[in-house]
């Protein structure tokens, strides 16, 4: 086990109705003026929005508001943000929404106070100071909402990149399930296959000894396996949402990872899919896993026939361990379709001329991998597994 | 799941060489002087004090120090604290040891800035402010670097009493697992049983569906399940002791309980025990835990056989669910056992008339028990069984 340092210090309030706490909770730490920040004006349709206004009014906190966030946030929008919080001189960031709305609050908050551009903590910078956030999530998947990440798409050059900072993590996050009730079923999917993601990309280590995250992770993962049909069958089942929910937050707030390498191979291969096409993350991953599954598991055979064995239930094969992988990636394709996602990247509608560029952007911050380095002929070949 | 609200603010900082940079830690917080409060000494026979005290000397903090926490730490210490922090004007205490020390560290970081006796914060008042504390762990155990839980023994009536506070949340809790090489095997083992009975208080729950903090539970007891013969046999084994020390703060911070209900009869009926005759807090649980089970598990035959399937490997018997909990029961002894440790009350030299007074005072503060509530008979019948 490698030393580590953890502090997760976003107060979590889960449960039916706890949004309507809102007001109090963002008054209990004294602050005075909220951006309210979210994405296409669904939280108006259900009434979400009037909810928690009324909640902020109740509780005498002021108002400024930014909607448009789309999936895959863009600069353009913070920058829009930033300019509206210094106007309006917020003291706080109220993010309503999944990984998006949060990533651009997150954005938001370290850009008011920097005198820079805010794509500079997307670069090399660090921020000195930001405006702290808190979350009303309604989508679970990013994991955004107890994590320190943020991903920005710069539509400048279709740069689609992350920064990780503990000044990011939000200050409360409020979780009702119930909120998750309408998401549709792609949303759905595709924030089940992101929160496994986060799990995946942690235990898949270089590092050995390390028993107790690898036992905690399994056990996220099994959580998500057993509750996905039920979610997709049965939107409105509270237990199930909100096992999906809590695992969303647990697999993304980095003690999943703790005294481990972690891999991220995937992720960032399947950012890069996002930035030239637009696909949504999610999809991303349900391609990108199996492939980089199939590219890298005869370095560390043994790590991959415990997964499959642990988390799918895979009988292990003591002579020919490789059948276990084998068996288990198929598993894996399958349990991705059953959920109505693609796993090749021809059905995204992806170009093969571009692999080589995008692997030469995947890599364009250091080699990726971690059980082995990886050249951008080793991703393009990943490119082409996947295809 | 039921509603919940979590926040752990304890900053872990987790592995070799981590008590080094106590000094700079404390800096970085901006305390000035500090009570460094230890046990009976050991820590100076093994050099972690002269560490400690250079640490602190090169980072500029002046201290006071109080020694002398003996097991199930008691009033007369607190109040010593209390009086030589109050004289001494320190404004954080360093616990520098195990759960005793932490947990009389939390009760003089009570007391020092309150008007009225210490002691009411463990029957019935609140503190409205404390000095806060930090800790360098030495023993695997109680989980107290992390939680919000303190045990304290009044010599006057030879109550053993806990109290829970947000506010009695360590700063910062360094884990160095090279620290408990030295501790001997009975503490050891009895760290390990303490450990595996903070999770299973929680596991025992009367709330359904918690499917996430069921695995999570199974996978921290597993963890402990593994490593526990190669910590006895092996003490300077690196990965055993950090797999333990990892579980022992998971165990008790809060994470493992949340949407739950939690059970907690035989740690209150093993207070009793040690209250009465001193009993090491580990030894209480190996005794009360198998006996509890017996009386209770018809209550919810299937939580019990899950739990003896899942955890400790037992066959599930599909005609006869009972024999799995049956089977694991008698496997839950032999775990003890094999560890050194009694599974029977008259082995603790335990006087059986005492049983109807220690019942009487272990449900004082209302009846024990969330699966069934349990009358001062029923706890009589426990004992007897533990016997």
């Amino acid at each position: 086990m490698r030393n580590f340092e953890f502090l997760s210090p976003t107060k979590i309030i889960f449960g039916k109705n706890t949004h309507e706490q809102v007001g109090e909770v963002i008054r209990s730490y004294g602050y005075k003026k909220v951006l309210i920040h979210y994405g296409k004006g669904h939280i108006k349709r259900t009434g979400l929005y009037d909810n928690i206004v009324e909640s902020l009014g109740q509780a005498g906190i002021q108002t400024a508001e930014l909607g448009g966030v789309q999936p895959n946030p863009v600069l353009s929008t913070v920058r829009k943000g930033i300019e509206l919080g210094r106007k309006e001189n917020v003291d706080f960031i109220l993010a309503v929404g999944g990984g998006s709305v949060i990533d651009s609050s997150k954005a938001i908050g370290m850009g008011i106070p920097y005198k820079g551009d805010v794509w500079d903590f997307y670069t090399d910078k660090t921020p000195a100071k930001t405006v702290p956030i808190g979350v009303i999530l309604t989508i679970a998947a990013a994991g955004s909402e107890t994590s320190k990440n943020t991903v920005i798409t710069n539509e400048d050059g279709l740069i689609k990149r992350g920064a990780a900072f503990e000044c990011n993590r939000p200050v409360f996050a409020i979780m009702n399930p119930e909120l998750t009730y309408t998401l549709p079923p792609y949303q759905t999917a595709c924030g089940v296959v992101d929160i496994m993601a986060h799990v995946m990309e942690r235990y898949f280590s270089a590092e050995r000894n390390v028993e107790l995250t690898d036992r905690l992770c399994e056990g996220v993962l099994k959580t998500c396996i057993s509750n996905a049909q039920t979610v997709m069958n049965e939107p409105e089942n509270y237990n199930a949402r909100a096992e999906i929910m809590f695992a969303g937050s647990l697999a993304h707030n980095g003690y999943l990872g703790l005294g481990r390498t972690e891999e991220w191979v995937s992720h960032r291969m399947g950012h890069e899919i996002t930035a030239f096409y637009g696909a949504t993350h999610g999809e991303t991953l349900s391609v990108m896993f199996p492939a980089w599954m199939k590219y890298i598991y005869k370095h560390d055979t043994a790590l991959f026939a415990k997964f499959f064995n642990r988390v799918f239930d895979v009988e292990y094969d003591f002579f020919e361990p490789e059948n276990t992988v084998l068996r288990g990636i198929a598993k894996l394709e399958s349990f991705y379709t059953s959920l109505g996602l693609k796993v090749r990247l021809r059905d995204l509608n992806v170009d093969e001329n571009q692999f080589s560029e995008m692997a030469k952007k995947a890599n364009a911050r250091g080699k990726l991998g971690n059980i082995v380095k990886l050249d951008d002929d080793d991703l393009v070949r990943i490119y082409e597994i996947a295809y």
